[in-house]
């Protein structure tokens, strides 16, 4: 069983674009849809959509509604901006967006279109090349949602886990519960069971104990921005995670689309990461945990080094060390765009 | 402001041991009574009292109760027993109940205070030796809860923290959340504020990233059971941070008082590790979050290698490496009962 995390509605009386909402997930599967570009943004900033390569295909959708909606040039460019900018990390969005925007305005949801039919095939071609670097059997670990509600297409490093179970590798997936907004614990470990593969959850905190005790074999994670020696912004706790396999000698994949690596940046020390509300932290799902005064530090990313990275799986294969060889040989290769028979 | 964790209640109609239940702090200071032994064995093993040396103080109180209650000697030792191992990992708890077994009965409960008044004597010592190795200034990061909640004295690793405090070190304290049960979350944030000590809180996987961000200077936990080759059982996730701070050079200390040191363990790998429900891991505060048929890992404690401990602080002073010469040398030292002038 699968569905996607977003589509273009037009069966309706008017158009939007449709997600599931994944902040009511794994209790409730709620489709729901963003009528407007204010919804759009909406949707993006409160996690209803969220994963960089899922915002990308949304922001896309969102460029194409916010041109039916606009007539007014000035208000579609102030939209699209807004949309552009709903998420400050997520290199994706900002790209989708901009990508859209430089086809005439008839064009937009075609190009909607064909940017999430690319990142279909770019997921497959992720799944296919990550899944060879997955153990015949053993533990694996994973952090934070990289599946399809991650993606609007297979996943990224959970594609890389669901291809390897399915060409029969017999795995067993701990997945951290990643605090504080439980991507982990709410989507993985939902998306693992649909998939059939089988999943263990942790806190964040168990991860170096369970690969210890666990013997955990391989962790692959997702990315939000890639600079191009390799530094890598991901979800708050992948840092630790790395830091930890490379303390167990566990080899530690990145899984991630092209459009994630910002050619623009040498290395991690030039990313702006997000800082969320404290609330996330003192408490969950409006419950307050700690005092309610009590300060907090809610980064939503950390920097992981390329130094601690085995390997970063895209679609067009594995990425090695030395990054600053590896990463900008990828700008040179042409589109999945072009590969798909479009321009 | 401050208050004890554990108190023997004898202004009652009926004797019975004082705790403050931590499983409604912070939101509420509930001072409760437990009447017979059963409840002193609910109370640890759900958590009300919770501590590796508050656990022990509380245990030896219980078995004076027990004592009490039961005329009949099979009852009375069915019920020690069960005070014993009411929770599997903190040797604190089997010594408190073994010292005061090995009294007359008609000493057990003035025994039981010297183990409370010695505790606080040892929290005093390990907070003066401890405060000499925390930074002048700047930030220090802590995992769960080692203030004077969990040992019904000053504290061990926050009994180090508020000592330095108070003799002028501008400390800036980073508290995980450690899930699962948020133990710094709702305690130590708490104690902080109680004494005064600027604090903020992170998410657990946030640590990696802070230690870096801002700078951490040092990292000061617990203990519930030390090898004598320093390997150290404590909550979940202290071996992560430790191997964060390895990863960047900072000094990882653990501070517990000589009762939690094993003399009969050579290393961790003889360490039994309790593993608790799955519904703790399965959601937050009470609320489901992953699936509710999902799997979850849950152990409560992790061992963290004396290699990667710079320092042990104790009762009688810093433990240093190699472990295997300064911690035997612990058991040469005379009791702090002996020092404050008993036997």
């Amino acid at each position: 069983m699968t569905f996607d995390a977003v589509w273009w509605a037009d069966d309706g009386p008017l158009p939007a674009v449709g997600y599931v909402d994944q902040r009511k997930l794994p209790h409730e599967v709620v489709r729901t849809f963003a009528t407007n570009d204010a919804e759009i943004v909406a949707a993006i900033a409160t996690l209803g959509v969220r994963g960089a390569p899922a915002i990308g295909v949304f922001g896309a959708y969102g460029i194409a509604l916010a041109r039916l909606l606009h007539t007014n040039d000035d208000d579609f460019v102030n939209a699209a901006s807004r949309i552009r900018n709903a998420r400050p990390t997520a290199v994706n969005l900002a790209w989708a967006v901009d990508r859209v925007c430089a086809q005439p305005a008839d064009r937009y949801l075609a190009e909607a279109r064909a940017i999430h039919d690319e990142q279909r095939a770019v997921d497959r071609a992720i799944g296919e090349h990550g899944a060879d670097l997955m153990p015949q059997s053993g533990a694996v670990l994973t952090h934070c949602n990289t599946g399809p509600l991650a993606t609007a297409g297979g996943g990224t490093a959970l594609g890389v886990i669901i291809e390897a179970h399915a060409r029969g590798r017999t795995l067993h997936v701990y997945v951290d519960e990643t605090r504080p907004l439980l991507q982990g614990a709410r989507l993985t470990i939902f998306e693992l069971a649909l998939a059939g593969v089988p999943a263990t959850l942790i806190a964040d905190g168990a991860a170096a104990a369970t690969m210890r005790a666990k013997n955990v074999r391989a962790v692959v994670v997702g990315a939000d921005r890639i600079a191009t020696n390799g530094d890598t912004a991901n979800k708050i706790g992948t840092y630790g995670v790395a830091i930890a396999a490379a303390h167990h000698g566990i080899p530690f994949y990145v899984a991630a689309p092209r459009s994630t690596v910002d050619f623009t940046l040498r290395d991690g020390s030039g990313m702006h990461i997000e800082e969320r509300a404290a609330d996330e932290v003192r408490g969950f799902a409006g419950i307050p945990t700690a005092p309610v005064d009590a300060a907090a530090y809610n980064p939503a990313f950390d920097v992981t080094p390329g130094h601690l990275i085995a390997g970063i799986i895209t679609e067009y294969g594995i990425a090695r060390p030395p990054y600053t060889e590896s990463i900008p040989d990828l700008a040179t290769r042409p589109s999945f765009g072009m590969l798909l028979g479009r321009s």
